[in-house]
């Protein structure tokens, strides 16, 4: 018997409650039934993002939902400030260019966090910026971004603020409205604790009055659209009916103890976590660590993807491994969702019996018993 | 204790095996486990597309794969003709309008199928036309389009031939390759018995062919950048893992016996509702209905919505009612995917007892009985 650990930062474990929602009887979406749980639904998300602003649910993929921030934001012509240090803070970019916007990138050294006065300096410079991004936590680095230093400085200006929260919004701190974050993207398959399918779009009423003025071509992706529906609880299009019902009870977990609570839990395990790791003799890869995720440096002389395949292959602990230029120089411990910290100590637990395998000495017990110690402090 | 039964042109019934898949653990997508399923996948879909072209899955509504079949195809200044007969075939010319693609619209009246001779007629007359838009079955009205004929006139073109097919491929005879269709657009939430949240798009190589040629801004509903990942069995955003997976299970069910015993099957249940709404009285409102749903006008003084109110309320049965202009004049019965013979007999019941109850007179008996003759003549 090999039992199965998921701990990648997407998908992630979803709570077997939530999964036996998606098993009931689909039911029909115009009907009042689907209207009242989409309300709450959208209530729900509201308190999870910390905003007063409209969610927009679509059936799509994260990155369908950062399309939407920027096809519905800019037309050709316009400009956008790009702070990117990795995969995921390039896909901005990268959707700009195809629709013939201007990027001031912020390139920044995978690993590290965009420089709030980077920030300030660029829009000084472009003060034409019409939208900034950055994401709250870059998926394939670990690293999180400072949005409550960023934020208050794109609010002094027109631009808009747009922040990628797809891995750790529901993780890691994100408080919208208080920060100032005008558009905030986030995928339900990570700390929202449900499959893949849905993502959301939060719109900040700075973002409406320029969404407002913007003649967009999107039409699946139309925030102006969704929003018309947003008073009757519908959708332009027929919504996913099955992950919406996952959402209602997923939400109805999360906000049980309300968000400082969820906050307060992600942050232990991460710090059990990066406790653990450090025990071991490891460095962790970013500078300003996120609390949905922990990237690992490997010891000298292994290679990242040999521990994330031994790990799955000996012990069932799926973890990531390095994406892109980081492929089998870093691993990726997701400790987002629904995730608590046995979990984070099992997987400490593969990781020393792995690490020794792979010919790197660890003293048994070393890191678990970090971790404990950050978790028995914490209690 | 009152059964619910599901008898909407979408949503439509699951069955319990492919619910059942959506409640199992998730597991991660960039594994040889997911890429072997997905391969399946694509395979089984081909069989019911009946093509050897290239399907591509979009986590999103059917709308979202009409955009993809627009956007990756024209660009601004082209031109397509769209023929419109209803609420869905008039989607792609708004979609084209948004995008400056000029539209030669074939203008229906409601409840009527496109004249192959009037396609001929307008590609004649605008032979720069880049795609004709139809669809296979337009579900506000219930009308099929003959496109066994259309796509023999298309072909001798430069021009694709588009065919939302959303609402009855799975259901209806659709032989892509055979006749000549070069974008088949497909929702899962139909025939293809599952909930919504995927769409599907078959591609011919015709159509790759101009899809190549055009520089098109779409990132999320990219073709191009889908099929790049096709030879791998992967997706380049993160597929909708769980209805995909319920996908697999509905395509074995639906693939077990072969397409022609599915089309076949529809063909009854149609064939035996619509004698069945005739019995009563009633009339069937499209010129040529498809064997996917059931377009039925009131007899006189009875409210089409009140009809569908009543089943709901009284027998727990979910049928739809007019959309638009339509609204009040009709109902519709869907009898797809997962529908048998005696689930569309019970519907016929329960609308006999409704009619009577809003006074219009039915000799009880008289629909089913109908409906009865055609099940027996069909064994």
């Amino acid at each position: 018997m090999k039992k199965q650990r998921l701990m990648t930062p997407g998908p992630t474990e979803v709570p077997p409650e939530v999964l036996q929602e998606m098993a009931l009887p689909v039911f029909h979406h115009r009907t009042p039934r689907f209207q009242k749980m989409f309300a709450e639904v959208n209530d729900g998300l509201k308190q999870v993002f910390q905003t007063k602003g409209d969610v927009i649910t679509f059936a799509s993929s994260g990155t369908g939902a950062i399309e939407a921030a920027v096809v519905n934001t800019m037309s050709k012509g316009d400009k956008a400030l790009v702070a990117q240090g990795g995969k995921f803070g390039e896909r901005p970019g990268e959707i700009c260019k195809a629709n013939g916007i201007e990027v001031v990138p912020l390139d920044l050294e995978w690993g590290r966090s965009p420089e709030p006065r980077a920030i300030a300096d660029a829009l000084k410079k472009h003060p034409d910026i019409a939208v900034v991004f950055t994401t709250l936590c870059e998926t394939c680095t670990g690293a999180e971004s400072d949005i409550a230093a960023i934020g208050p400085i794109v609010r002094k200006h027109k631009a808009l603020l747009a922040v990628d929260g797809i891995s750790a919004a529901g993780a890691a701190e994100m408080r919208m409205d208080e920060w100032g974050v005008d558009l905030l993207i986030v995928g339900s398959q990570k700390a929202i604790m449900l499959p893949p399918g849905l993502a959301f779009l939060a719109v900040s009423e700075k973002a409406w009055k320029k969404i407002e003025s913007v003649k967009s071509p999107a039409y699946y992706f139309n925030l102006k659209a969704a929003r018309k529906k947003l008073p009757d609880a519908d959708t332009p299009y027929t919504p996913a009916i099955t992950l919406i019902r996952a959402l209602k009870r997923s939400l109805d977990l999360l906000l049980e103890g309300g968000m400082e609570s969820v906050w307060h839990r992600h942050a232990i395990m991460a710090e059990a976590c990066r406790a653990g790791v450090k025990a071991m003799g490891l460095r962790i890869f970013p500078d300003r660590p996120c609390n949905a995720l922990t990237v690992v440096t490997p010891p000298d002389g292994v290679d990242a993807e040999a521990i994330a395949k031994a790990l799955e292959k000996d012990h069932g602990i799926k973890i990531a491994g390095g994406q892109d230029k980081l492929k089998g120089k870093v691993f990726r411990i997701s400790h987002m969702g629904y995730v608590d910290m046995f979990d984070v100590l099992t997987t400490l637990s593969a990781l020393e019996l792995t690490l020794a395998k792979l010919g790197h000495a660890v003293e048994p017990g070393i890191g678990v018993a970090a971790a404990q110690r950050v978790i028995a402090g914490a209690m």
